[in-house]
């Protein structure tokens, strides 16, 4: 079934009119007709059952059949913080895997090694809408605009904090760190990897030095194995 | 320090003659000079330093100064066997990936519902020593001629065997079936599933249905979770 991100409806709508872009795709492209079901999803967990009323290619009206209004999700918040990586690329795809995978935040930090300084939100936000349709889940990360590291480690933030860093010093594994549903910050280095002043700065504010094992991962391959670690700890919970 | 992977170097070589292509990069792209130290990996372990004793841009010569016969490897063997994908980026993105966290052997599967049935094994041999080379791993994954899901099968595989597969059923989690250090052969299905004679084909010859959880994954999202989940069952083994 056709699945349409509708961030503005409410649970006790009884119908929903698409905007223009989304009508136009309705209509003309996927050739929706009336009498034809649909699937709307929030991004907040809300998923809805809809029929096709009619269909206006610029102003379609869909009649809300059924409502789930809260669709399971993890019962942590993971909000990973990432250097974007130079090429754009690899910061989509990250975005891509860690939305089908699941992730609830994710901030781009601009830190002293950072080649790349400005992202695209609007870009950044696409992809996410585009992984969450694809893999059919009805929670949308939210992607914050890039803000500078020292400005971020000083915000105050749910859960436990962590540093990932490759430089020398203690360090434990992050599943050891991390336990079932417990919600989590994650600092995740650009190519150059954070400088000492950072390291020492998140250290300052509390952050938790942690690593993912011996081997060298990239910046986005360090992301998405956070985000790995965190589900899994999770399902082995709840699985056993 | 530069690294090469040089498949032919052998524990008791004193002195590595690059070949035309490496020696080439060496001299002309790197611009190394005599007495500049370099490391060369072999990709079954073997990490060796050496000193370029001649810069000659076509057959520059190593004197090999240290050797470190077997690095560490994880102590299973995990092999994905993967629906290439229709996009090769994708195919290509998990074999860089699942070559950062690990993975020992990739075999292509081509299956029912597979939109792609050719792979240029060539190309990805070489996105996987990039990815060696980029995570200063001195293993390198073996990538398989790609093959058909029902020869496949057919195989005797060490260690236990899974099908990872989005069909009902009755599935464990992974995580939940793999014990830690232990060896196994994962099945990927391709963007449209493996088709219900294939799985139940496989059921027969003994693999064990399996899921990462209840998110729809993508086909190469899936196979890189497989291999973060081994590693990690493995470093919370040794680690705790």
């Amino acid at each position: 079934m056709h699945l349409f991100y509708t961030p503005d409806i409410q649970p006790q709508h009884t119908a929903f009119i698409l905007n223009e872009e989304e009508s136009k795709h309705a209509v003309r492209v996927l050739r929706l007709s009336a009498g034809q079901q649909v699937q709307l999803i929030d991004g907040r967990g809300g998923r809805y059952t809809a029929v096709m009323a009619d269909a206006h290619p610029k102003r379609a009206v869909l009649e809300i059949v059924a409502v789930r209004a809260s669709e399971g999700n993890h019962p942590y918040h993971l909000h990973i913080a990432i250097a974007p990586t130079k090429n754009m690329d690899r910061m989509e795809w990250f975005l891509e895997k860690a939305t089908e995978v699941g992730v609830d935040e994710i901030t781009p930090i601009i830190c002293d090694h950072s080649e790349r300084t400005t992202v695209k939100a609007e870009r950044l936000h696409k992809v996410a809408v585009a992984a969450m349709k694809q893999s059919q889940r009805a929670y949308l990360p939210q992607v914050n605009p890039a803000i500078d590291f020292a400005a971020f480690v000083e915000r105050e933030l749910p859960g436990k904090r962590f540093i990932a860093h490759c430089a020398d010093g203690d360090k434990k594994y992050f599943s050891q760190l991390l336990k079932p549903g417990e919600s989590a910050t994650v600092l995740i280095g650009p190519e150059g990897d954070f400088s000492t002043a950072e390291i020492d700065a998140a250290i300052r504010r509390g952050f938790i030095p942690t690593t993912f094992g011996p081997m060298r991962l990239r910046t986005e391959t360090a992301a998405l194995v956070a985000c790995v670690e965190a589900h899994l700890l999770h399902i082995d919970f709840v699985g056993n």
